[in-house]
């Protein structure tokens, strides 16, 4: 008997409060994460891998303006679009994983290309784009990532100096801007991916744990699959997505129970903010966040289907 | 009362054969190691931090051309020298991590500047290297990584088209060029520090494991701290550093028995070639390997030290 197939995805979490949010503007997000969620149950749907779906879901949300990932991404400090993405195959532990990267225009597709051909995990900068060239990942001119509300909080920011995280001209707090999905197949194979344009005006290189597996992906089919997103740096000293997959395999803690662990007490303790998503080997998907709000949802092959962005939604 | 203060080292792992290391060069490694060993063990010694501790004897390695990193890296495709570190406290789980960063003569100090006065944990290239001028980080001209025999490699490597770890000329086999040190100090904080110079010939950017938090270094007080060398790649999958502690927190498992099962069957598993060292809360070190050899070694307020380099030395 196939077993349930399930996908979930988020698209960045923080301080996401309904009075700063228009009905049309959640419209927006929830269409686009319905997409999202449309793309990679298909794959699962007709049989395909988990992998594929969690590929095409980030895509999808990467090729979305809304969110902080390929074509949304924010402005660094020099005026650039970089992004940072990884992806990991539950089924045999490859990973791969790309930082610093320009003008690609889905990084979440050679994060999997450097998985796929070539013997290393992870790749930055100048080196990764030359990868991405060899292997004929499409290239997209700067212009791109133009968007004008990520340039006017990019003008923003640069005016005060600051490094902000995904500071959306519709909210007045914080937003962490990354998108990711998990999925679970029908054969039961877990996989994770995460993508993200990093900071507004981020400056130095920064990385944060989107491209980090362990921190910000990772996927162990028999456990399960987890993506995060959140204040980066804390969930990096957190080893987060790990920690849930280390808790379920050394303590025997269900998903649920390890999930609320690392998210509401191990990352809350230290002063990270955010959330992940999560799948384990049986299709239970546990979104799971310590901030306002989080872009997320869920399809499965039981019928579940929703989308939500505050707390306490559904 | 005191607890009892310890740092380890390492300067790398693979296959390292006695038969193919003259007794000159043995003493040469070894002294190298006892070097690393008393300058962080003075710092114990005189009611210093662990922290304080791993970053001397780090420095201590870098500065030494028999090992791949700092002074000693090897060379990339393109000829240069690109080092990766990463270092973390274990009092506040404060951490520092650059990778891809070019003429700085002391990777870990950037990578601890980082964790002290930026708010983020992972800095790469460009970047990381104006942050590193920016906080007078010494910086060194191209020719400071100049060594005869890393030079020979790449351009053996360079014939072959071949991306090595660092295979050193007096041995036939595979070698993973990495040094690091943790730490205990009597106030029963620890520490981790590890520095690379990466692979010879590498292309793309390639990152290992070194810089990542959680796969080539961690510390944690009351848990234990750990650096990695070895086939990066696998170390990365393995979330290696972090899985350790996380049986420890999560099983109860003694350091040894968490280490054991990481090294000998976890990575052996994968195919994940290599070894770490690591210190627990009451100062006793765990030196695993699953490779043929070890650069290695142990100094302790109990009287312990000792330095080795092949299975069943000490």
């Amino acid at each position: 008997m196939n077993q349930k197939f399930t996908i979930a995805v988020h698209g960045g979490a923080g301080t996401i409060l309904r009075s700063q949010l228009t009905p049309e503007m959640e419209q927006q997000y929830k269409k686009a994460l319905e997409e999202a969620l449309d793309e990679g149950f298909q794959i699962l749907q007709k049989g395909g891998s988990a992998l594929d779906a969690v590929e095409k879901a980030v895509i999808s949300l990467e090729n979305c303006p809304l969110f902080n990932a390929g074509k949304g991404s924010v402005f660094n400090s020099s005026g650039q679009n970089e992004c940072d993405a990884s992806i990991m195959d539950g089924k045999t532990l490859a990973a791969g994983a790309v930082c610093a990267v320009k003008n690609i225009k889905n990084p979440i597709s050679l994060a999997r290309a450097i998985m796929e051909k070539s013997e290393h995990v992870m790749m930055n900068g100048v080196g990764a784009y030359d990868f991405a060239e060899e292997n004929k990942i499409e290239i997209v001119p700067d212009d791109y990532f133009f968007t004008q509300h990520r340039f006017d909080q990019w003008l923003e920011a640069r005016g005060t100096g600051v490094v902000k995280l995904d500071h959306n001209i519709h909210t007045e707090g914080k937003k962490f801007g990354t998108v990711g999905a998990v999925a679970i197949d029908s054969e039961g194979n877990l996989a994770a991916a995460t993508s993200t344009g990093g900071m507004t005006n981020k400056k130095f290189g920064r990385v944060g744990d989107t491209p980090i597996i362990g921190a910000g992906t990772y996927a162990e089919n028999g456990i399960c699959a987890v993506s995060c997103t959140g204040h980066g740096e804390y969930f990096i000293k957190a080893v987060t997505a790990y920690d849930i997959a280390a808790q379920m395999k050394y303590k025997n803690s269900s998903l649920n129970e390890a999930a609320n662990h690392t998210v509401m007490r191990t990352l809350v303790d230290i002063g990270g903010e955010g959330g992940i998503i999560a799948i384990d080997k049986n299709g239970n998907a546990v979104l799971c966040f310590n901030s306002d709000g989080m872009y997320r949802g869920v399809k499965s092959s039981d019928g579940t289907f929703f989308t939500a962005i505050y707390e306490n939604e559904v």
